[in-house]
């Protein structure tokens, strides 16, 4: 466990190092946007999808630093979609990875723009002749990310979650769908584009998503248990905004015993999902039974 | 004119109607989102950008039924872009198109959503297999359409926008530098991309760039224009905003009877940019006569 935790901390360092590098600022009056994109996507998190690239990449022996850049991209994704989210219109929050959101530091125009600016920074990156993979993979890699981001994907999930808080009562299979697309689409693609990126075999593809789709369950009941059972300075965001919102949640619809029962199930279903994967996978493995004894 | 005119309906017809093929709206409570994106992605307007992409690919022989895919890409840039510049924390305007803005319409949670899923979505349409061009074409269009929409493209000249309300002083430099990037580089994308998609050379991409960056300030201008003399019901949104939050304009700059003699030079500038091209290249010709004589 100790390995792990240094390895994501080295992931997320060797992410940002190239992050800085493909968001150079600007001269002009438009450096605020930049700016303020960076303020956001270099301030830290987990870097779990990342990891997820590079881990990925690694079963197929795809060099890390041709990697790295499709590991950057996605944490732009990601990251946009967290500054939207902070948005007031959205969840309205101030704190996000122990730093004011990118509306409080800088102000809701900067900030809307600042997430417009990370995604298409993303296909841009991606799209490059300086990504090292061949056109049809690169194509490829736009794809997969643009539906696991997009309106079917993590955008269609974000609207649910709205929803769900305002006119719809949710039950389990909607809970799950939810947060399948919230949140699971995106470490769908982060575990697959190893394959993508490798050429693995359609099963080997499957396997990686079985295991994201896993891990993201877990991953998200372990995060609701933060939000109940956490300290704030820890997690780095405001805890117990659910239980405050009477959101339906994995905690509301089985309870705290239940709710962390079902996070070990799904952890180690994530970690069968891998069998017939060599040595190479055990920091995934690893990674989904960390993921639901985190503390922040 | 009147074919120029009857062309641009037919133009903006076909793109709404491919358009409406790649925006399916799913069965889940996601379905919300693409309402709200498809509302305003297919509300009309000009389709000026779908016509230089088709026109542009005209020049190079590339196929109408190809080109149209990358035009509706296009569309679905420009209406996000629309989207969140009418949001509160931006313009906050409550007409577009003749209808109420996204937010207005549905809520400014649901309308962000949708300019991200438009964004998301023109990616993922020119990436797919379906968009039958070869892969190094396809991240090529990409690269480029990221470039012009992004942080030193359409979203910095955004950026530029919001602090020219509330910050700093604007000189014509200034203004110019603003216009280009904001809605600029989105026609520059619209007019090489036929010589993208038909491998036209560098030369071509040049004097296609050039109309591109002529026709955009004429139309800034002429935009200018109507905000000062144009009828709201006709133009389809707010008039005589510019002026009420005393923005500095080409017209606030160069006074109203300059703005218009300079509208005109762009026109006769950008038609000359076309020299070499044969008569297929009349329909852009046109355009660019048409803009600074439009009512809306």
């Amino acid at each position: 466990m100790v390995d792990l935790v240094r390895e994501l901390k080295e992931t997320a360092k060797a992410t940002r190092n190239t992050i800085d590098r493909l968001l150079k600022v600007p001269n002009g009056m438009e450096k605020r946007v930049v700016e303020a994109m960076r303020y956001s996507v270099l301030a830290g998190g987990k870097a779990l999808r990342p990891f997820m690239v590079l881990e990925s990449a690694k079963l197929f022996d795809v060099e890390q630093e041709r990697a790295l850049r499709v590991a950057a991209a996605l944490e732009m994704v990601h990251c946009y979609s967290l500054i939207h989210d902070d948005l007031p219109a959205m969840d309205n929050d101030d704190m996000r990875r122990g730093q004011p959101t990118c509306h409080k530091q800088f102000d809701e125009a900067t900030a809307i723009l600042a997430g417009d600016g990370l995604l298409t920074r993303a296909f841009g990156v991606i799209s490059s002749d300086e990504c090292l993979f061949e056109p049809q993979i690169r194509c490829k890699l736009i794809h997969r990310l643009a539906k696991a981001a997009g309106m079917t994907g993590m955008i269609g999930g974000q609207m649910m979650d709205i929803l769900a808080e305002t006119e719809e009562e949710m039950k389990l299979p909607d809970v799950i769908r939810l947060q399948e697309l919230k949140t699971g689409c995106l470490f769908s693609f982060a575990c697959e584009s190893g394959a993508v990126m490798g050429k693995g075999s359609l099963e080997q593809q499957q396997k990686l998503r079985d295991y994201a789709r896993h891990f993201g369950l877990a991953f998200q009941i372990a995060d609701d248990i933060l939000d109940v059972e956490g300290d704030a300075n820890v997690v780095g965001k405001a805890v117990r905004k659910d239980l405050d919102a009477h959101k339906a949640t994995f905690i509301s619809l089985l309870g705290l015993e239940k709710a962390k029962e079902q996070a070990r199930l799904l952890s180690q279903q994530a970690v069968d999902s891998l069998a017939g994967f060599d040595g190479r996978a055990d920091n995934l493995r690893e990674l989904a039974r960390y993921i639901v004894d985190r503390k922040s």
